[in-house]
C-alpha cells in the first residue's frame, strides 16, 4: 500500500526540515491557523525558532507547506490507488476509498482540510491553491461517469459535499460526541462499516433516478 | 415557516445583548474562537469593550452564550419541523431539511459548527454541553425508524457523518472551491437540487440492505 508521506516527502534531503513541518501539521491542526506559534512548532521539535525560520520565513510560508504537502501526498494516494481501475463506479468507490484511507491514517490532515473549510482564510486569495488536484481527481471520475452513461448527470461539487465530506467528519468527530458516543475511527471494523455506508451513499448519489 | 431565531433570542429583553451576541456569531463564526477580539465585536456593535464586558464577563462566556443559542435554536427549528411527523422516514427527511434550512438561512452558525470539529476546545471539557439536543434530536429518529423495522440497524452517528455532514459541507464551501465552482447555497435551484441528494443518501443509509 502507498504511504501517506509518499513520495512527496521522501525527495526531501533535509531531515530537520521534514521534522519542522511534520511538527507544524499536528499544531495547526490542533490549533488552528491563528493560534499557532512559530515557538510551539519549536518545542515539538526540540529546536530553537530561528532555525524554523532558516527553512520558512514565517508562519505563512510553513502553513503553505503543510497545507501543500497534504494535498500532494493525497493526490499521489488517490493516483495510486485509482490506477488501472477503468469501471466508472469502482473508480469513485477507489477514490472515496482513498481519501477515507488517508485521513484515517492522517487525522492531522483531515482536520486541517475540515479547518480550511471553516476559514475564508489563509488561502483568501486562491483557496484551492493546494487544493485543486483534490477536486480535479473527482470531477474528472465523476464527469466520466456521466459521460459513459453509468451515472446520472450530478456535479462533482454534491458528490464532494454530499459523500466526501463524511470522511473528514468520520474522523474529526471522533471525540467530540460525548460520553458514550466515542469511537476509533482506525478500528477495523468501526472502519469497514463506515466505508460501506461511504459506498452506499455515493452508488446513491451517482445512479438514483429519484429526487 | 419558523424563525431561526426565535424563540430563544425573542425571550431577552436586552436589545444590546442581542446585538453583541449577532456581532458575536459574525466575529467567531469567520476568524474562530482563537483569532476572535472582543475589541472587533464592540466595534462591529458600535459600543466599546467595557460595554461588554457587562453583559459578558470575558471572550469564553461570550463564545458559550454564542453556541449555546446556535444550538437552542437549531433544536427548536427542529421541534417545530418534525411536529406531527410520525413515518420514521418523513420525520427523518424533516430533521435533515431542518437542518440543511437552517444552516443556509444562517451561514454563520454553519461555519461555527465546523469550526467546533475541528477544534479541541474551547469545549473541550463537555464538547457537547450545548449540542447535545442535536445529537439527541438525531438518535431518537434513527432509534424510532429501527425499532418500527423501517430502517436496518444503523447508528445514528453514521447519518450524522455520513449525510448531515453534508448540509454543513453545502454551506461552508460555497466560496471555497475556486473560479467556475462558486455557487449560492441559498439559490432556490440550487437548494432544491442538494435537498434532493440529501434525502437519496438518507434514503440509502437507512434503507440499503448491502455494504
Amino acid at each position: 500500500m502507498k504511504s501517506i508521506r509518499e513520495p512527496v516527502r521522501q525527495a526531501r534531503g533535509d531531515a530537520t526540515r521534514q521534522s519542522i513541518l511534520d511538527a507544524a501539521e499536528v499544531v495547526f491542526a490542533e490549533q488552528g491557523y491563528a493560534a499557532a506559534r512559530l515557538e510551539d512548532v519549536a518545542l515539538a521539535v526540540g529546536i530553537r525558532r530561528p532555525s524554523i525560520v532558516y527553512h520558512f520565513p514565517g508562519k505563512q510560508e510553513l502553513y503553505d507547506a503543510v497545507e501543500a504537502d497534504i494535498f500532494a501526498s493525497m493526490h499521489a494516494y488517490v493516483v495510486a490507488h485509482t490506477a488501472g481501475v477503468t469501471d466508472p463506479m469502482a473508480r469513485l468507490l477507489a477514490l472515496l476509498d482513498a481519501w477515507l484511507d488517508f485521513m484515517v491514517a492522517r487525522p492531522t490532515a483531515a482536520r486541517i482540510i475540515q479547518r480550511l473549510i471553516a476559514d475564508v482564510g489563509p488561502r483568501a486569495g486562491n483557496p484551492i491553491e493546494f487544493s485543486e488536484t483534490a477536486l480535479r481527481d473527482i470531477e474528472a471520475i465523476v464527469a466520466a461517469g456521466v459521460e459513459a452513461g453509468h451515472f446520472r448527470p450530478v456535479p462533482a461539487m454534491m458528490i464532494l459535499n454530499g459523500v466526501a465530506a463524511g470522511a473528514i467528519f468520520y474522523v474529526c468527530n471522533a471525540r467530540l460526541l460525548g460520553e458514550g458516543r466515542t469511537y476509533d475511527p482506525a478500528d477495523p471494523a468501526e472502519l469497514a462499516r463506515f466505508r460501506a455506508l461511504i459506498h452506499t451513499l455515493a452508488r446513491a448519489a451517482v445512479t438514483s433516478g429519484a429526487g
